[in-house]
């Protein structure tokens, strides 16, 4: 029989940032994951690495500063840096989770790269903010560097653009470890981005959106469900409003209605809600649960949230 | 017919330190490197990281220094992170050297933890210097936060153990590469040295030699050959000295013979001298080339470089 393949997607709240945050987060995030994995699942792992990889930028940019011997590392392999730092932490959590559950399965991390288009019209719209905030003297050295920077009411911050994910060149990798029953973690932060130059991958000035690289990865292997963990319980019309409706279970035409009436906020559930029906697309076996982290049952398949169906 | 399987060991010569020399060297690494890959080969990659995670040690460290909000980042985590720094690269320049020989195969770094003995007789003698030289004041306060330091010609640095690697933590992500044809880099900077406690593991201050894990590594994946690429061609006796004298090929009972003469020196050669030996054990099947990267020879059975055999 076909194993039932699960794609889970991590947001902030399931990392933390700083060394001793992450360590406890990554501790609660596990039982969360664990709840997902039986021992016939296929289970995929990604997941966000904002702060993470604003840390690293921040540090590697400023010894840079200070050690002339060395130049500035670039947005991409900081995020290689971070898939490394957070994939640490987050596979042991699961792996001890499981062990302490009698479940036996090897916990992976793959440095994760997905390319993007040159011509993805996002990269004539940046609209990610990455990075700390600057002076407006270090925003026009960042500028000068051929960098867009805009001015933010905290100060001046980068801003890159977020191309749809195209392909994730580890697939196989990632395929081959489902496989055999390993629990993978792959496209942290939503992958490396990369351009395909002929026979090579050039690391590009860009985020890719976390959700858009989990729901391409569940894609390309197939998956069952996708559940996307997130700040929220449940996906809500009018949200934050007095008549705010929260959702059990939506289809993806009701979901498109919903868009089309501006019921999903840019940047925070639009992403989400597109990203799902991208990958259900005229599946009638995929589905997708939005959900909050740590929210109540304990079956990847029966837990609260919002569901999402053809 | 089962496939050859073949286990690389990349010295410091073969990445570089900061980005541009690692671009650099890691393009003419992988025309080294996929000299050995054939289509129907087996082949895992590992490398040493020790420049790279002393900068980013470094980097974190003054970081944390200037931004308290943050902890110190401990040896493993910079591990972690390094094992991305140039698994990145790494898995780049390989990939885009096996296509323009019109070779397709998917090259995936694995985030490798390996683990060590609590009662490692190296723990009671540190003998791996780490990160940058410290003034005098810098290493009182390492010292009292448990850290070992000891006085260099330069300055102070850190001092920590070299314990045997025991067990591969990821070995059957690497397996599971292997067994589809893929080319694997794990192990990067021996692996990020781990201690088992219950079902938890715990990150060690320590570095395990990278040679060592290479032959573990080796071990584990039963691999027909060891190739270590380092900076000399080939094994010498009474190496440096008027009478020096390479040798092309030894079995193991000569390499044991040598060692008891004192002929290698200890953190260079010895270490490798021993690998092979544990590595070959009583396998007629099993062998080691070390050599230097990039001398000349274009397969992978037949280059230049000392050859030891049981």
């Amino acid at each position: 029989m076909r194993k039932k393949k699960i794609v889970i997607a991590l947001g902030h709240d399931a990392l933390g940032t700083t060394l001793p945050e992450q360590k406890l987060a990554t501790k609660k995030t596990a039982k969360a994951v664990v709840d997902f994995i039986k021992d016939d699942y296929q289970v995929a792992i990604s997941h966000s690495n904002g702060p993470q990889v604003g840390m690293i930028h921040t540090a590697m940019a400023e010894f840079c500063q200070n050690h002339p011997e060395y130049t500035a590392t670039p947005m991409s392999v900081c995020s290689a840096m971070s898939q490394g730092y957070i994939g640490y932490d987050l596979q042991n959590a699961i792996r001890t989770e499981l062990l302490n559950r009698g479940i036996y399965k090897t916990v992976a991390t793959i440095l994760t790269q997905v390319t993007v288009d040159t011509y993805d019209e996002a990269f004539y719209h940046p609209s990610k903010l990455i990075g700390r905030t600057m002076t407006e003297e270090e925003a026009e050295a960042e500028e000068k560097k051929g960098n867009h920077v805009v001015k933010t009411e905290q100060g001046y911050r980068r801003i890159v653009a977020a191309p749809k994910p195209v392909e994730i060149v580890e697939i196989d990798a990632i395929r081959a470890l489902l496989e055999t029953g390993q629990v993978v973690i792959a496209c942290g932060g939503g992958g490396i981005p990369v351009l395909v130059q002929n026979n090579k991958l050039q690391g590009a000035s860009a985020v890719i959106e976390k959700d858009s690289a989990a729901g391409r990865l569940a894609e390309l292997v197939d998956a069952d469900r996708l559940v996307i963990l997130t700040g929220v319980e449940k996906v809500c019309l009018n949200f934050g409003a007095e008549n705010e409706q929260p959702l059990d279970e939506i289809t993806v035409e009701q979901a498109k209605q919903y868009i089309a009436e501006g019921q999903f906020g840019e940047g925070t559930m639009l992403p989400k809600i597109e990203t799902a029906i991208e990958f259900i697309g005229n599946s009638a076996v995929r589905s997708v649960l939005i959900s909050k982290l740590g929210a109540d049952g304990g079956d990847g398949m029966e837990m609260t949230g919002t569901i999402i169906r053809k």
